[in-house]
């Protein structure tokens, strides 16, 4: 039997939900690996619409979990209903919907609070010792509930101007966490928490690059699990 | 330097845009060949909003170019914007809104029309000689504007209960073109059209397995650039 693995996803597109290219790659990673996938998200309005051709909010309200079913094609479920004895790991795929709809880091960076569902989320898969996988800026999902650990978000310098976001590694160490440098195509495994982060549309990359990185984080979760 | 690739899309959700891990898919299989890519859209009212939850339309009213901005994050234009002559190739992923969006095929079947400018597009590519890559449902557009073309969107018989919408292909067949039965993973090239097309979604696969029948049809269309 494949590895079961819950994907919680954060809406649908990068300015206001999950950033679709890495949650599509982190699928296709884990079916390629045999994973048995659940979607989750949870049942909230997002903290708001972006017009993603004109980059600016606008009027609407939408519910995350109802956009963040695009991408699951209907398959998926509350995030309230996710039972961690269930499976063997969780995997968070970034965009801006994880820091504004996830927790409040768009707003209050190193200061923001953390959605209750989603804490205890990590908490249990954490206490139950399964792997955590994280991409772009979920990471500091994981450095707000475990202060100590160990992520990565590419760089800590605007390297070759591809980490114009640099800056969050300098936030994630005043949480009290280790920031680790690596490339695009690279994942970093903290073996004690058990908590895998690839950096993925945190460098300005070719996106071939940060399907392999993601595809990198999943072979590193699925090795855990 | 790289193959110039137009691809179009035609919303962002699988019941009323574009499958969005087939745009995912085109994109990565895309960037990994080294080619340039431009993305548009029609700037058009969709015919419907799909509450991908519930499985049903809603009260609400999306534009095509702006719900497809979220799979370009943000690098799009508007399809009228788009010169044949500055481009190699063009690709239209799958998904529901191409037939409810680009065509009327959700509605009328074969005898649909195709939006003005999604045809006089097609047109233009076809004429200069350029590939046309289509996936999943998209096929149904070469058919119709290209009466005597061969296509595929899987097989013409739900074998082992993979292809639901087997009866596709008997209405392409109905527009006077040749239905080339394929497995998921491969792509069907017309030479003297220089059509590519892959079935995608239209089987019931496993989603790394639909992956790679886009790689199929992104490769032939590079080769035939």
């Amino acid at each position: 039997m494949g590895k079961r693995v819950a994907l919680v996803l954060a809406g649908c597109g990068v300015f206001d939900g999950s950033e679709v290219h890495e949650a599509s790659a982190a699928l296709v990673q884990l079916s390629r690996a045999g994973a048995e996938v659940k979607i989750f998200a949870p049942n909230i309005e997002q903290m708001h619409v972006v017009d993603h051709l004109k980059g600016s909010p606008s009027d609407e309200k939408r519910n995350v979990l109802v956009e963040s079913a695009r991408l699951a094609r209907g398959n998926i479920q509350d995030l309230a209903e996710l039972k961690v004895g269930e499976f063997d790991a969780v995997i968070f795929p970034g965009g801006f919907g994880v820091a504004k709809n996830l927790c409040s880091w768009a707003v209050d960076g190193k200061d923001c609070t953390v959605n209750q569902l989603v804490k205890s989320t990590l908490e249990a898969f954490h206490s139950a010792k399964k792997p955590i996988g994280l991409c772009c800026i979920s990471p500091v999902l994981a450095a707000k509930v475990f202060p100590g650990c160990e992520v990565t978000v590419g760089h800590d310098k605007n390297v070759d101007g591809r980490f114009p976001d640099f800056d969050t590694a300098s936030a994630i160490e005043a949480l009290g966490c280790k920031h680790v440098c690596t490339e695009v195509n690279e994942a970093h495994v903290d073996s004690a928490n058990k908590i895998v982060t690839t950096c993925a549309f945190m460098c300005k990359a070719p996106l071939h690059e940060i399907f392999d990185g993601i595809g990198a984080m999943v072979g590193e979760v699925m090795k855990l699990a």
